[in-house]
């Protein structure tokens, strides 16, 4: 059997990473991965949290959300509901902790980069579309911050980015789900790495339905592969800014 | 002494509006006034608010939001802070009111059309904005429920579009005001008008200041020139959908 | 036809205003229009939000609200709600920025004066009946301040009332609507003017309705002539704090 | 010593009870009690809350809140804050707790008794004046409801008012204490009690004090007394509507 | 007729008080008074609420809990709700001023001492349980604070219990009620008093119906002596701590 | 290096399970775990959420809480705060999706178990402990529920145990991380899985560090055999009920 859409197992939708896509904002890109459509921006503060007030070290934070036409059906908006949904929650969490990966956070010194993160369409794949997208509007303002100041090490250490990997019935393991995909995976797994090829984050959940050790191999091996390619595509992106990745003036 | 963009007074900025910009909604519009830039779509749901239930009348709602850095300064998000503002409701409310001035609700039957008018990048005017690309987002979802089981009145009865005009120091009455334009402002008056030349809704402020009856007729010479213009444009961008507006079979 | 009260298109319904109403603030007015009723009162609080800090300016804010049975059927309280409606929003937005359109708020100096509006009784008008009164609360409050330190130049520099003026089927152009009246209108239209006879603010809404140049006129001329008869009864009841308004000691 | 407005430390402050006070409502009042002004409303709705739905049996609740200006400092609007106080929810439990008391919940039918206190201006006891002007609107309102559909018993089976009682330093027990007076107490008591003479509640609090079962007898004298006497008001504010109360046709 | 567990009317509940029941907190205390058991912790903070900042006084705050299975049908969680209910705030604001009423302010200095009582599994008095509980862990708490610096005065001057006495149809008055005689008493009072018999609250209510000043005394007698034996516990759970309690070093 | 409790690298805390813990819910335990204590209830409700309502299925749904000192520091209660925190909705999702992969919801039936989690002391693994006790909670429930209405096939088909592992600075891999362990680790990975050895869910987190395909493996051999043990202690405390899982009658 083949995927729905004719893609090969390992291969990714179609991606394109629009950098310095709004007019206010210090990094702001537009990600497209097949028909999933994500506005990333980076905003710099010039503070930090309490809990690390003092200490000389930023902070890199998370928010996300969805339109509510960006699904086949109308979402309600959180700020009807007078509440952040669970998953929401879960997701921006896990935006803000990956980008942390890879920043140093003495060297960005006491600022915060908050990272927005609307998805304008919706078809699978949101969250890791928002950590592609969003590693590349936050490298883009931090970029910035060095323009007036320079950095004597430059803040981001490395490229991340993420997809998605999961396991269909009749077919197997396959990279990057849609929403058909994702709605049908039994096993649904987000992989987070580094440049380097080192993993970040790593979750793996069994929908209804559990995974061996060697079904889990199997799919870190397409995820590691779909996040070469990503990398990629972020280098273009960024252009002469790829540059100062892991830069360390001395 | 002229505008600083150097317009005309009686020039509006730049307009576009891109129909059928998403793929999941009924009615979808990007619309483009200058560097302010809105997503507004229009969702059909098969059923009505309590108070209408049972009496043949459908309804129009709006639901209005700014991405956190549409703006300059990052504003926060309305779901976080857990609750909506004041100035978000009394716009979505006139979103709300203004397009229910051009529909016949019973001919529309017992369906709620949801508006969602989302500001990606805001450089003053988004409320009119808001309405001008709502109305041709739903219009377009309008006709889409007459495909399958057409109506015997289109519902959607005129045209209706909205724009912004005020009294500026040192320049007098002028037409669309942009951000900085609205800041200055001594006056500000929002005109929503229909393609018959009618008011639908007048919402004039002296902001710190006040106004005589004969600046009131000026600004409205200016809102009313306007407004003939932006509905050439919705009449562009609906294509022969315009045919259906005012229309009824006999 | 004839209106239902049996008065002429263009009379006021009886307005009564009890100055000093209560003993605790240091401004506060029962003003009643007809069957409507609303308890004004106005706080002088020494210091002012944090957007104006340090800029030697005070602000006027206001918040409105209703007694449960203030309405026909019970409404639920806000509080029990846990959120304030948009039409409630939209009304204490609108009293506060209508009040400081007669206030020098640089004379006035880092001070803010908090305006309560709450409805007893409602029969229509409850927000013009607001700012009518709530225009001496605040006038009573800030001559009270002067009277130990008085000032060079009296903050309140003019005159401010609001009244309704709508449109009724077979009756036309109206002065001053009552409950019944409101449900029925066509046109529905707020106007709060200064002594000097200029605009404040203008709100005019067709009721799934529109409305032409010529009847916004027509509207117009009824609504000054009512705005200058509230003034008068404004003026009886603040007795010799109506002298310092617009006072310049020089 | 005496109390500083020099009552008896028996005697109650100035009573006046206004019976059908407002135009809506089903019953109303205000109540004053010294400086204590109190609107109480009884509203009737035809359905009772869902645990004793298909009982037979209807239900008395009741909700109080004090306008922002009651008090000598503003108070922030609970509506405001998003939420009921500690302080507030409790009154309002004990309204309705004390009142379901003299009502014979099988004789009222499934319906509810909606009670709203709102304080207008406080001076020290508004939840015993508002309990006492409850009884009166509730009273009228259920009156109200046998004009067209004559009870086989009378719902209301006996009066009820309440009062506070407490002990000051130097002066001992006194009855209805003022804001002053509630202030500086050691102790502090309201009493509800019925035209029976019987207690339907007791809340005795030593204020960082404590108080012996001799003093509580002297208390308990004092607010014996005063609660005849408020009954007598009652009587009087109720008129002939008085007579109804404990009646059995049979 | 006996009581349905067989207990004498005047017969506590087997009570058990386990000290240092956890390893955080500075006080704790595992209080079980029959199938009731509540988890009491008492918590030290260097600070005190902005009312009483730089008086040199501390301050008592309690808050109340319960599991949701802690009852017989599942309660849902406060925090789902996203509000405390009315009973809540109730019952904390009673264990803090109870357990105020035995602190001398002064003497603790400008801290607070935060009280949780979190009722494990609930079948009647979980108020009262949490108060006697609570007595325990806040004086251990306290007492912990006076070994690096200890006091002058021991700021807990006296012990302080609280039990429940009602009346129940064909028995009469009883000490200490359970869920089931809860459920269907006629009166239900909650006492509160010092080791020295003072009443520190007194909270009697009829529920759905009164009671006499005879009824009164017989309940007061029965609380008394039930308090008198839960202090003995009290005792016995503190061991030498108990020595300090009203001690001052002269 | 060793570890600072002297445990081995593949060495579990002491680990007990309290079954039928208390006397309302149809399933409770208290698990200990080291340090850590969580009573884990198991309710039954008799319906599902609505979008399952009509598909003959049931659903399993869990919520988590700390004691305000289950910690150090007293942590504010969610339910003060008004809404739930991030980390809470994700460890309330977590839990329900693990239990749910072992259980055939449509051999359960329309009805709901709801788990509550509530952590009484926690000393680091407070979500692997409630998930290792909820499914002895949840299993000794849905056996309640069988003991009437005998299953056809047994809903719960598996084992279900959690616990975490991770990469210690100079120690390396480590099983079942306390506290001080968690706080200091570079990776952390809870790790969940059934009786049959595969894994249910597996969230690997770099913190403020990344970890190699090598790394990822030497932590999985150490959960796997952590997991083994802790299903052992599952079987011992279920007793009969052990034999239930996996059972088809046929």
């Amino acid at each position: 059997m083949t995927r729905h859409d004719l893609r090969a197992v390992n291969e990714l939708r179609p991606v394109q990473i629009d950098n310095n896509y709004l007019m206010h904002p210090e990094g702001s890109v537009l990600i497209t991965v097949g028909n999933t459509k994500v506005i990333c921006t980076a905003t710099i503060e010039e503070k930090v949290p309490g809990f690390l007030r003092g200490q000389g070290k930023g902070w890199i934070t998370a928010e996300y959300s969805m339109l509510p036409r960006a699904t086949e059906q109308r979402t309600r908006r959180e700020s009807s509901a007078g509440k952040v949904s669970g998953r929401t929650m879960e997701i921006q969490r896990l935006i803000g902790r990956a980008l942390r990966a890879v920043v140093d956070l003495e060297a960005l010194g006491e600022k915060t980069v908050w990272i927005d993160c609307d998805v304008i369409q919706a078809d699978g794949g949101t969250r890791t579309a928002s950590i592609t997208g969003a590693f590349v509007a936050m490298t883009q303002a931090i970029a910035k911050l060095g323009v007036d100041k320079p950095f004597v090490k430059f803040p981001v250490t490395d490229y991340l980015a993420a997809t998605s990997v999961g396991k269909l019935e009749n077919i197997g393991a396959v990279l990057d789900l849609n929403y058909v995909e994702d709605s049908a995976a039994q096993v649904d797994m987000n992989v987070i790495m580094t440049g380097a090829g080192e993993f970040v984050e790593l979750q793996g959940t069994g929908e209804e339905a559990t995974f061996s050790r060697s079904e889990l191999n199997e799919l870190l091996d397409l995820g590691e592969a779909g996040i070469a390619q990503l990398i990629e595509m972020q280098k273009t992106a960024l252009g002469d800014t790829a540059n100062l990745i892991g830069k360390v003036e001395a």
